[in-house]
């Protein structure tokens, strides 16, 4: 069956490595209906009043070509204090230019991916400062840590793409270390990546080295973009000047761009969930609306990441009711505007545990009951996002191997049924050996890479290895049967020029 | 805010003890939609092939007095190979008569409970031969664990009631074992509990004990029921006499059975999924109709426990994704005939660890999408029920905590939405220190029981307890904390003496 067929090695020489075993790259669809955690009223609610805000408050947007943008769109800009107040329909008029879905090429179309509709995709974890595995503990992530962790990632098929670095690598220059991330990224996967939109530079590096690992030319790398980069408002209520500037240098080229305020109750927004999704949705309808007046029709991805923090110390939690009830609300809200909808899949452990992964059920499950088409930090997250976890790598792979399975249709006929089977077996008996369990059994459920169920005896005799421990044998298997894809070698060495010239000139210049 | 009080300590002379600061008591609505992973014609294909085997291939019924029922309602009945075939018609004539919904009836009144609808009760773990703590292991159950996990059990507000022995306390004598673990649930609980459908006398008992404990008459016992029973098929498509003598006890006393057939996809029902259903909603529906011709509109419910094995190994798998599908459908068949659903919280993993986590939380969201009435097993289980786990039913208390709390509904008005606090905090502010955060933060958000939300190196100051190690310390606390509900002492004496004489009896004789 071809749905749940083995990884196969490349290399047959190598043929004694073990395997790990995992559901093949799927296209995952959500064939549930969304889940309506507000009424239309309230819905509506929310909506009109991010309207006022932008009417009345308005954002403060730092950077001089987008408050230009705005301006010329009609909105009252205000120089001296960068605050910019539009109104509703101008908005409106924006977010409705919004395509519902769009596709992010691959330099292997096998790996392009789509968003959009009742489609998910599902990104790993990026940003983290640190890394930690049992090994090694925890610790600041460098190149090394950057290269392993996307070697992981990019060997695990629920992986469909990466937005952003798995964990920052600090011994890097920071001016020149996207050049060696987005080489990694080109030379050590065949996923789609992200550019970072920390000013123009980085994205526009990026959108060169897309297209020439991709051998493709400007025009069609607008007609068929193959990058994303995430914007975080500075929330409540400020856009910065670089993440402006990335924004308009990535709608320019056409590339997709996600907005994300990150909105946390009581810190950067109300301390009420109806106040946060007003504000969340303030400023990632003003922000997206901006990517339209630089393209219109320019592909966009409305974010939630709207959570509360820990009131006695004020540390975001994530995984919590709140952080659910505003996953299914920003879910509706995306919904209503027609635009792609991002979360994340998070939790606030500092171990990888059973906190670690209820937190992490209760996030994945809102992603998928509220659409989700975009699951950023989908494998590896730790620790509020302030680590990048190897083994949580692995648990998040099971548990997203485990909701992508659950989204597979029930056939239902009556071969499947089998009551002559039933007659056969007869009350009281096993179907263990008859021919309707023989002709079905190898390939009839779902085969987890990390769950044990050997009985316990079986299992202590084994060390009573936790889920922690088991992962950690996981990703270090995968590390070491780790092979990079096929790539052209011409274009490996037009991009080594490129990254080469680019770190001559300095790297990064415009922040 | 009443929604949110911490729980307050009967005796405040002791008042230095902690106290665990948990969600109130509290009848739990599912405002969410249910979700349909069959299409009508799917379903009604199920519920046709299962009438269709109830025709043709019938049930086992071990039960002289129950193949007579079935007999006296039409059913085509085999004595010498104890076959019971029964036509469509009257087996749905049957259903027909199930109440969509009951009330069970505490001594306490504010512990009443009530199963339909979108409501949704949970039980703790019941029935493990083995318990387990991080202090003292695992180890077969024995009296003093019975009641430990009782009053821990009892002491948690998510924990509605006991649907079972939360460990069978394999020390006491088999025959008199229910006496004492009925007179525990009464004396150290306020809860409603369950009896054993091991033959009529276990639950004859239980009836008449809940009537002395209620200070009631048979007719009120009848009229306004206090316990329930459970029922497993032993699939495939046999009723085994002592439970279907414990079906008969309990129903013809107005007291509500639980049916739940135990189909294991490829062990005691087909590998299929659609098999599966078709014979577990054949088992339920059979079994459902025997209550109804025992005394009709006696209360029921529908329960489903259809999961996959591990085809290596035999060994049963929990919280899969044939698991989570078989919850959803079973749902589904459920709400088609207007009868709770019952459905379980349930993992295979043999430690407190991630994957008992994520097993569970997937069981956990199942049941709640699949708008599960009574949730079985809903705190303490481990190792595919083999063991009862004092830290997992805290992980538990707060997944459920956490669940439960999601099912607030979001406020949505001008005040909370606050758009003058965020005209006061400006961009780039924040809200920590505003009067709309003032008025609001000390409820704001659900304040956790277990979750570790402290910074890396706070938490490694304190000794880096994981969620498992700091479980502990919580359940320890509560059996310290524990005091027992007031009952009156003239009751407490005749349920003594009722018991005295049943032991002088030697308990039970009927098997």
């Amino acid at each position: 069956m071809a749905r749940r067929s083995t990884s196969r090695r490349r290399d047959a020489g190598r043929a004694s490595k073990p395997v790990l075993e995992q559901l093949p790259w799927r296209e995952v669809r959500n064939p549930f209906p969304p889940v309506d955690v507000l009424s239309a009223d309230q819905l509506e609610h929310i909506h009109n009043s991010s309207l006022t805000v932008l009417e009345e408050l308005g954002m403060e947007v730092m950077g001089t070509e987008a408050r230009r943008l705005y301006r010329e769109a009609g909105a009252d800009v205000d120089d001296s204090t960068m605050r910019v107040r539009m109104d509703r329909a101008m908005v409106m008029e924006q977010i409705d230019k919004v395509p519902s879905e769009f596709t992010l090429h691959s330099r292997v179309p096998e790996r392009n991916i789509t968003m959009g509709g009742n489609r998910i995709v599902v990104a790993a974890v990026s940003s983290p400062p640190n890394c930690s595995d049992l090994d090694n503990g925890r610790r600041p992530g460098t190149f090394e840590d950057f290269r392993n962790l996307v070697r992981v990632a990019a060997s695990l098929n629920c992986i469909h793409f990466f937005a952003g670095y798995p964990v920052e690598p600090i011994d890097l220059p920071v001016l020149t270390r996207h050049l060696d991330c987005y080489m990694t990224f080109i030379t050590d996967t065949d996923r789609v990546w992200r550019t970072y939109a920390l000013g123009a530079e980085r994205s526009h590096d990026g959108i060169i080295m897309n297209r020439i690992a991709r051998g493709i030319s400007e025009e069609e790398m607008i007609e068929k973009p193959g990058l994303i980069t995430l914007i975080n408002t500075n929330s409540p209520l400020r856009l910065d000047e670089p993440m402006s500037q990335g924004l308009i240098e990535m709608a320019q080229n056409g590339q997709p761009v996600s907005i994300t305020p990150f909105t946390l109750l009581g810190a950067m927004a109300p301390t009420t969930l109806a106040g946060a999704l007003v504000q969340q949705n303030a400023e990632a309808l003003a922000t997206i609306a901006l990517i339209q007046l630089v393209r219109p029709g320019s592909p966009a991805v409305y974010g939630g990441f709207t959570s509360n923090v820990d009131m006695k110390s004020g540390a975001p939690a994530f995984g919590t009711p709140e952080y659910v009830k505003a996953t299914f609300a920003g879910g509706q809200l995306a919904r209503r505007y027609g635009i792609p909808f991002r979360t994340s899949n998070v939790n606030a452990s500092n171990a990888v545990d059973a906190q670690a992964a209820y937190e992490t059920g209760m996030s994945l499950w809102a992603a998928f009951v509220a659409h989700g088409n975009f699951i950023h930090h989908g494998a590896g997250w730790l620790e509020g996002g302030l680590v990048a976890s190897f083994e949580k790598m692995i648990v998040d792979a099971e548990m997203l191997q485990g909701m992508f399975e659950t989204m597979m249709p029930i056939t239902v006929n009556d071969a499947e049924i089998g009551i002559e089977a039933m007659a056969d077996v007869g009350p009281g008996g096993h179907f263990f050996g008859t021919q309707h369990t023989l002709d079905r059994y190898e390939n009839a459920f779902y085969s987890p890479m990390l769950s044990d169920w050997r009985n316990y005896e079986s299992w202590v005799e084994a060390g009573s290895p936790d889920a922690a421990t088991r992962a950690n044998k996981i990703w270090k298997q995968q590390l070491e049967n780790f092979e990079a894809p096929p790539l052209d070698p011409a274009i490996r060495e037009e991009l080594e020029a490129f990254v080469a010239k680019r770190k001559e000139e300095g790297g990064v210049h415009d922040n």
